[in-house]
């Protein structure tokens, strides 16, 4: 059993917690929380609450501790620090600051022997995986992401801060046009807002609907530039049809191999959950973290250094049997 | 400059050369054939072509030799014993003989210290890693493969032995209700051929319409079984619109991380040419073949030995920049 470690207790890691129960070859070790322990309550038997000072104490029962944390402040410290004691992965997702976590993690995972995995999720993850491998098979093209349909938590907090906003969801759409047009080979030049809308689903007194709608569709940054789409509905609707976190995206790479001869790869993700998902994605790879370590190696990663068979549950043979 | 031979010259061959040109870091050295080498013509300038007999006499001139042959009779027996002087990478896609296949190439390659990859090519290949880390990071769910719309060589050529037919083409067809219900996470449980249909374009002589038609939709183990169309065109028309060799096709995962919460991954390729594509996909894994043999590894591998990195051109730093 690979046991495992749960550091910090939020939406993300509720999602690894589900994850390790489908996960026959794991088990949950522990949660460490900055709450106090006694109140936070897991969804898991058995497993200890513990304060997250007191992780260090829990080194030799761990194998791979999966850091929870936001990637504003808690990753970047978080991450080189609890790598000095353990194997670690994280989902940091701050693309302008990857290479700085990489060389933080870099150093103290390779002074103290350990595995430290970065930005695991699905994008950073597994879009990531999949651009370099279409990139690699397909050199002369162009590649492509769209998100959504999906709930921005940025966005819906974003709305939720203007006055008289009782509550609010924001999705991010992809818009299909864009999507059509780079299926059929077109190469469109889109920035990422040609290839997004935004919808809003909004909860406020009606008295304030037309401010609100304006302040919405004038924001600058977040909705100024985008077509759009502000529904108000009643407290009951929002929460019967939009608690849930659902995302999901596109990857698509077209390109020629020779001249006029043109292929398009793509990969989709339609979630349910973004944090269940991304939860899932990062236990596969802590499988893959615990392999590496064991043998013998050490240093940052992500998901470009890790084999299919380094993350797979299954023997080698069966691969090659079934799924080759 | 990675220097690629390649044994064998056939469609798939030329797809292989055409990916050499697209990758600036790799060059074509030598052709090898069985065929009288002046009788063969190659499409890239100051390359020789040498007759298959005096391939050994390359081994030092050769990082990587690309074996194109067929997986029924030539590759049983050529990648086991080219892997004894090179490194070398094929198409084995006959999936009952896969483990038997790698035990003979592990054999001779551990031997000889080279690398053998087998096996590579978008399906099994690019599939079969998708099918692999789709499983890995969706534990609980369900697989599902479709095929096409592309051209099955096995199937044209069946209907080319029929009397009285002066050419075919036939192409394998998704069935799109299928791909609908998997992809709404229905988890329908679907055979090949509930998955597919087959539409045939035929040139014969009128007088012969009905009964050609009636021999192909009951042809056992090829149409009878499937929801079969046949098209009779005239000669031109098939030259124009049906003498590509477009493919593709689409894995798809569905599956759940919790009670209700589904997740739907899907990765799919819509190729002008099978050959090309496939061309391209070797000629990425055969800079893979070279790292690795680079770095002191030996023996057989597949498309689940080799993470992203190993395949990409860039540098790991750029990945983490741009790709990440």
């Amino acid at each position: 059993m690979i046991r495992i470690g749960i550091y910090g207790y939020g939406n993300l890691a509720r999602g690894v917690e589900a994850a390790i129960k489908k996960n026959d070859d794991m088990e949950l070790v522990a949660v460490f929380t900055r709450r106090e322990p006694e109140t936070v309550k897991v969804n898991t038997e058995n497993v200890k609450v513990v304060k997250a000072t007191d992780v260090t104490k829990y080194k030799n029962d761990i194998d791979v501790l999966v850091i929870c944390g936001g990637s504003r402040t808690d990753l970047p410290v978080q991450t080189p620090e609890l790598v000095k004691y353990f194997n670690v992965i994280d989902s940091f997702d701050t693309h302008a600051h990857v290479s700085e976590h990489y060389q933080n993690v870099e150093k103290n995972a390779f002074e103290t022997k350990h595995i430290g995995v970065i930005s695991m999720g699905w994008d950073p993850g597994m879009f990531s995986l999949n651009r370099a491998i279409m990139n690699a098979v397909l050199p002369d093209g162009n590649d492509y992401t769209f998100w959504g349909k999906g709930v921005s938590q940025g966005h819906s907090d974003a709305i939720r801060r203007i006055k008289g906003v009782k509550d609010a969801r924001q999705y991010t759409c992809p818009v299909q046009s864009a999507l059509d047009a780079v299926r059929n080979g077109e190469n469109p030049k889109l920035t990422t807002r040609e290839k997004h809308t935004r919808l809003c689903y909004v909860v406020a007194d009606p008295k304030d609907y037309d401010r609100i709608e304006n302040e919405i569709k004038t924001m600058p940054d977040y909705f100024s530039d985008y077509d759009t789409t502000v529904n108000f509905i009643s407290q009951e609707e929002l929460d019967k049809n939009h608690k849930g976190l659902p995302h999901g995206g596109f990857v698509i790479r077209t390109g020629e191999t020779s001249n006029g001869v043109k292929h398009v790869i793509e990969y989709s993700l339609k979630l349910d959950s973004n944090p269940e998902f991304t939860g899932s994605v990062i236990v596969a790879y802590a499988r893959g973290a615990y392999r590496l370590a064991k043998r013998g190696e050490c240093g940052a990663r992500t998901v470009f250094d890790f084999a299919p068979r380094d993350i797979a549950k299954c023997s080698y043979e069966e691969l090659l049997k079934h799924t080759l």
